[in-house]
């Protein structure tokens, strides 16, 4: 059925986003390719199921002539006006527009920079002890893995985790922003692949609640296996990234 | 790339899907095609997005030889054990194993009856008042439609709606049941394209709490305008069915 592959095409050359998506796609629902990452909408909570970027120690340099202030927010005007989100859902709302894919992580190019403002790569993240904090703390460790491996590809993603109440029951809760509905996500996951020279692979799985986090923050206290993330995600992350290359897993080895 | 389009290949032949899906996928994130209907299955909530079906006077019509009573609930092999949902989730949850495509729409053929049987096709609803009541009635008043029409298309699925809370902020908030966290919906919808032997079209746009609703039920109380369940649902419906066929939309001339 010519329907089921139409939608889903990439709309940058096929070349950079092979090399994104090398170890696999989480999944293929409303696959949005930008010069510098590939997005997947999920268009129920007006934010991305996932983010993924490939980074390396040249495309993350530094460059003097880029910068964020010249970015602006900008709506996503190729999502149906049903499902896109708005400045207008963020604005008095107390969260940030959150990056998933890192502005800082495209600092080699204007366009590249600036294509992360688009609000389908933002979620509402908590701003004070959170995404201005914690959250970039840890996108700045994995920023510096460039400068020991080669290839660094990392997906980035919201998540809607269950909490027990006293009923007793286990239920899924977050607010909803905006005049569209914006989801506030519960928590936040990234999950990283570092490529060494000798093209073998150490993987690290973070999650971090959206809340504002302790200063003395440890990183590897986010560390959560694969498989939680996986199941509450609804996603298969790196399926095609063969598991005998795989060196390290969440810092021990296999 | 190719990865895009093997996922979501039908897995019957392609006129009976061609037919049922005849003015338009909802989505196109894993898409099940059985005999007689198909199905988006979510795997963040294990349970389905939405459930297509093609109903007409011949493939309606009783069969004493069928009964829903040989059938099994069943659980879906298809779908990777981290999403799927099983038996024993429902179990001693206090829900139903709710139909979304009704076992009877396809009882001209046992096999076809006992594809609806699978999880997939599940959701978690209400019994008594709910499933074996009103939405029951939904489902025969829909089955009663291609009485007067030659051809009826149904989309059925579960909606999360959000609600205001004390703090005057908005929540979606929904119970999850059993190991595997399937997600009980707040609401359900059913959309209905009916078509007349003149090729016009009248459409209906259903919304039913999932909770014990009362006896006098007048069905069109729970018709809403279709973009409520557009919006809500993350989908568009119908949306290759040309406007100008339809002629009615919840009862009113158009
Ligand atoms: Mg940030
Ligand atoms: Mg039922």
């Amino acid at each position: 059925n010519s329907d089921i592959s139409d939608l889903n095409k990439p709309t940058v050359p096929s070349n950079r986003v092979s090399q994104i998506m090398r170890y696999g796609f989480p999944g293929l629902d409303n696959i949005r390719a930008f010069d510098d990452y590939v997005l997947s909408y999920d268009r129920r909570n007006r934010t991305a199921h996932w983010v993924f970027e490939h980074l390396n120690r040249d495309n993350t340099k530094h460059n003097d002539n880029v910068s964020r202030d010249k970015c602006e927010f900008f709506e996503d005007d190729s999502v149906h006006e049903y499902f896109r989100a708005k400045n207008s859902d963020y604005k008095k709302s107390g969260y940030d527009r959150g990056h998933l894919a890192a502005a800082a992580n495209h600092r080699h190019s204007d366009s590249a920079m600036q294509q992360t403002f688009v609000l389908s790569n933002m979620a509402p993240q908590v701003g004070k002890g959170f995404n201005r904090d914690a959250w970039a703390m840890l996108e700045k460790y994995v920023r510096s893995l460039t400068k020991h491996f080669v290839n660094v590809y990392v997906c980035t993603g919201p998540l809607y985790l269950p909490r027990y109440e006293n009923d007793g029951k286990l239920y899924v809760k977050y607010e909803v922003i905006g005049k569209n509905n914006v989801a506030v996500p519960t928590h936040f996951y990234k999950i990283v692949a570092c490529e060494d020279k000798n093209g073998q692979i150490e993987l690290l799985s973070f999650v971090m609640p959206n809340q504002p986090l302790p200063d003395n923050l440890q990183l590897n206290a986010y560390l959560v296996p694969l498989d939680t993330i996986e199941r509450a995600s609804g996603f298969l992350f790196f399926d095609k990234l063969p598991r005998n290359l795989v060196k390290r897993i969440n810092g021990k080895k296999t």
